[in-house]
């Protein structure tokens, strides 16, 4: 597939940065991207070592030149990754998309809802296509899950519980990764709940087919100084007539990064965790339970390995890569790929959450 | 300790009971009580059937009559165990706690708030000892957990997930045990809330030392036709200022009867799992995870048998009968075994929920 | 069943053992036996002080004086559970079969194979039964194992893997516990193999409903200066043709009390762990793996508790009491409660393996 | 690192193949190498066409010329992957290795041990470097418990327990990959014992640092008409003292590629298994056991992300190529990375099982 790899550029991602790498080695894992151009700092110096250091063959400090300038080029990027804080997203979508080149985007959509809205409204009028990287929305059980689900396994879906949980903030912050997570002018005003909290909104609503309609939330900043939420924790109301819980925390010891899906019918539930990611736990009433293996008996999604071995994280990522280059190539977006309505949906019901732990509680409807 | 073994009768528990064969086993394991006289049945011909089956040698159809008879006789059980649908639980007890015979009574405490209260009344100012059977704080590794919070081991608590649930109420109930359950008459106005998430709060008040003070509740009937709640979720807010979040579930398809406990404070974290109660995860912060054992290293509990030799239900039934046994010698109940406090506060907890959620969601103070 | 139950005495199981203890609560667990007399210890001041604390009425220092008195008294006891060392087995037994008391026994049946078939000689010649207290084989989920495998669930079996490791002997050993049971002339030859290793092989026997009928084994005493073995290897050949492997290891840190064990056939699989005794892993070829409970769907056996609630250890041993009842009752074993066979069965399997290691792992027949 | 990167071909792995699309991915997966040339096929349509799809720009069908061109090129190979059936190693590495090129090749080195005695004869008087992919040796956790075990955290070694366990074997095999690794002449006379318990071997030695002297095993074909081993059954005796038990089956449901090692020594225990790689359990006498992660407390190895952040066979496999790549780069191989000396010690493990089965379990001396 060499000579269809798609000439992937990045904006971010530099010396020090977590989320960039991760998205390099799921663009490089299926061997469909070619990354030649980056902005990879906003300070010249830096982006050039840092695009050295990757082997990187055009370098910029300026993503609005970077647009203009690969636009102009015969050879210029096909499509971009955006891989920096929040704020920025809009603006530099705004330059690829306006330029006609694809953006693959890391989330929450921006940093605000309005920003939200603006972004999609570019979107939307753009030829180029906008995909946004809910990495879980790669793992092959998900998909399975979402499958199940959408093909009537479970019933009438009842209850959804969510959460996601870390413990890498319970102290004061310190570290890059730390500063512009907390900080409202960089990350927007959901912490925890839009850090992380939008994946697990994301997930409750990919798996279960049902958009969240209304949240009621109690958002909490356990760590003293901190100027966002550190801890979330939300009831849910489902377009379909589910109830939900979702809890995010960045403040609980003992989880490094730890997922947890329960989807629940009138006919059988699933259960998926993010520590044993190639297993879906399915229980139809009246049976045993059943363990599902991604690869194994009546998985009918795509796996790179057979069962039996692991894969991960970054194979997730890779597959919201693959979905891209499938997207690319066809000139629209698969429909188990998240993209523009996806991320402004996580817009709502972050600012959603917010508006109600203010108002103390009160069911907030979500856009 | 035969020679001090302590004489019990019991009311309710007749033929096609669950709990009654549960206390009764409770009672017998540790070989402290001898069950001599019951009232089994408000049927005399089954009361005598049932008492005849189990060999209790005095049989009654009046609990107020046994109350009366019992309290006569030199021989008289000197305590007894409630094991009636919730309804009876405050005519019952008044009747042997004026008597001035001990009471062991299943949860809830009664059907309704007003009857706790009244409840609540009357054992205060009996001499007779009142005993409430929250399973779940006999179990070895619950108070284990209670200990740690209590020494400190987790810093000031911030965040404590709990959740119960079932999924033998996931279909329209049949039978006498789904029957008299969702019955409001009968069980109180809260059904899975008031069954097991009566539980639930307890646990979570029993091992994070704070009691909740505030709830925000969304209760659902999702079985066509039911009269109570067979899905409970809650937001909580806690005296010492933790947050937390409550579901009890009996439509949960895959979920026979379980209990998950997660209580996080600023230094370390627990976690408790009824699917495998000998075990707890404790985790502090910058350490790896421990599991520690019933029985294991750093154990200050009691336990029956070695590590590694797993202990269930029974056993934790059994736990609070010898608390029970311990209590009447002593004429006091020790500090880690429920009483009418836990009973009553837990009414509170059913009836505020009941009361968010009719306000829809609506935050709502305890007692 | 206070009327019909069975009169019991005890010979062993004073102050600071252990085994007596959990005899006593099984036997108690169900109600259908009375503690009345016992031996419990060869001093007659220990055994008096220890049958006043529990309450037994009838105290004896002498096993054989007590054979003979309670065989001549009218209300003298039905049957005698023994839990000495096992060097007592052989004559304590020989006693009260003789007198005509049913005997229910600890494992390994004896300490030397020579004894072992002497009493199953006697037991086989007595009117009284004999059973063994084959721990493991009371938990419903092994019997629900065996009786998939009998059902021909598995197809015909080809592999048995099983293991029981502790780590409590890892270091020079000091206590009572330790001491007899590391000591030849009281425990037998065996060490591991014969404590720990004999349970694993009843178990294999048991479930696969195979006879071992060779070994090759590899017996190593790693703590300096033991007399016995403390870690067992043992290849196995099945009378059906199934080929198996046994691992009892008493110096494996980290295994506090751990049984795993595996039976494979040519059309399915079970996996059963002591630590999650009530459930069983079931996993037919080309079919996702189920997760059988205990008193969930497809289960035949009988469950004192429903799903959710965890049996344990205890409940195990007193499903054993509940047999022996029931063996009493009836004047046979029922086919699921071991009794001499199986005991003498265990003692050629611990005879052959300290044979086969003897001779450098060549392969033994048992018997 | 594009400048830097390696010029990698490969010989195997066309249309149909396993393990060349794993050895591709692993390769990219860090992005140093770039995989330019390639022998997928001896049938020069299908190499072409092979070569086609994966957009590697030289094809050939002939290794040996492949060997030549390549070295002769000034932008030729620098290294090759073997990705053929194991009967097709030697001669294949023999033409690299003698034209200067490294060879990375797959497991088992070769199909006998004569071919890997004149392997490892040829491999180390060629200045070019063999790597072997005991995929195993890859996963951090794995390389932790090295590490952990030649600090001396456990002690002195006492028992090694290993298992590898499959089934996709279990029915008489169909298809391209079973009929090689079931066929003598090509994957070589062990089976089991060869396909996978050589990857057993080598990790049980691996972590605990001790080399197997001796084994005493048991190799059955349990499928009808197989003519290798199907169910590899071994008792091991260590050079340091410990004593072990290895287990490789491809016929046992409910096992899709399970492995699981425990090491346990005088002071400490390990336990690893595949399903969950990036976990280790570690137990300290008398302490709580405690489990490790990837990229936790005290981690002191490689992670591409952070703990929470699962990582699987993949990125393992890409393990072994970037330490490929270093040992490329820095002329000779790390310590941690398996090499000539690994793969003849796999061919003498795997010679040993099949003798001393033959010889009814003797226990056979490796070498």
């Amino acid at each position: 597939m060499s000579g269809a790899r798609i000439r992937l550029g990045m904006v971010g991602g530099g010396q020090g940065a977590f989320i960039g790498g991760v998205h390099r080695i799921a663009a490089r894992l299926d061997g469909r991207f070619d990354l030649v151009a980056g902005a990879l700092s906003a300070d010249p110096a830096r982006a050039k070592a840092s695009a050295d250091e990757l082997g990187i063959a055009r370098s910029y400090s300026d993503y609005a030149e970077m647009a203009r300038a690969e636009a102009a080029r015969p050879d210029g990027i096909q499509a971009v990754a955006i891989v920096t804080p929040n704020h920025l997203h809009l603006p530099v979508a705004r330059a690829f998309l306006q330029a006609g080149i694809h953006v693959i985007c890391d989330k929450p959509l921006t940093a605000t809802l309005p920003e939200a809205e603006e972004l999609a409204r570019i979107a939307k009028a753009s030829e180029a296509l906008f995909i946004l990287t809910h990495t879980y929305a790669g793992y092959p059980m998900i998909r399975e899950a979402r499958r199940l689900v959408a093909a009537g396994a479970l019933g009438q879906i009842r209850v959804v519980q969510v959460e996601y949980a870390q413990d890498w903030l319970a102290r004061p912050e310190s570290g890059k990764q730390a500063e512009w997570r907390t900080d409202p002018a960089r990350s927007g005003e959901g912490g925890a709940v839009g850090d992380i909290g939008s994946h697990a909104a994301h997930l409750a609503c990919y798996v279960s087919g049902q958009p969240i309609t209304e949240v009621a939330a109690e958002l909490t900043a356990f760590v003293e100084g901190r100027r966002v939420d550190d801890n979330a924790q939300a009831l849910l109301r489902f377009a379909g007539g589910a109830r939900g819980m979702l809890w995010a925390s960045q403040v609980a010891p003992g989880f490094d990064n730890d997922i947890r899906l329960r989807v629940m019918g009138t006919e059988a539930g699933l259960e998926w965790n993010h520590a044993t990611p190639n297993l879906l736990r399915f229980t139809r009433l009246g049976e045993p339970a059943q363990t599902l293996t991604r690869g194994g008996p009546g998985f009918q999604g795509a796996a790179r390995v057979p069962a039996g071995h692991p894969e991960g994280y970054l194979e997730a990522f890779a597959t919201l890569y693959a979905g891209a280059a499938d997207a690319i190539t066809a000139g629209a977006l698969p429909e188990d790929l998240p993209g523009i309505d996806a991320g402004l949906e996580g817009m709502r019901f972050i600012a959603a959450c917010i508006y109600s732990s203010r108002a103390n509680g009160q069911w907030q409807r979500l856009g």
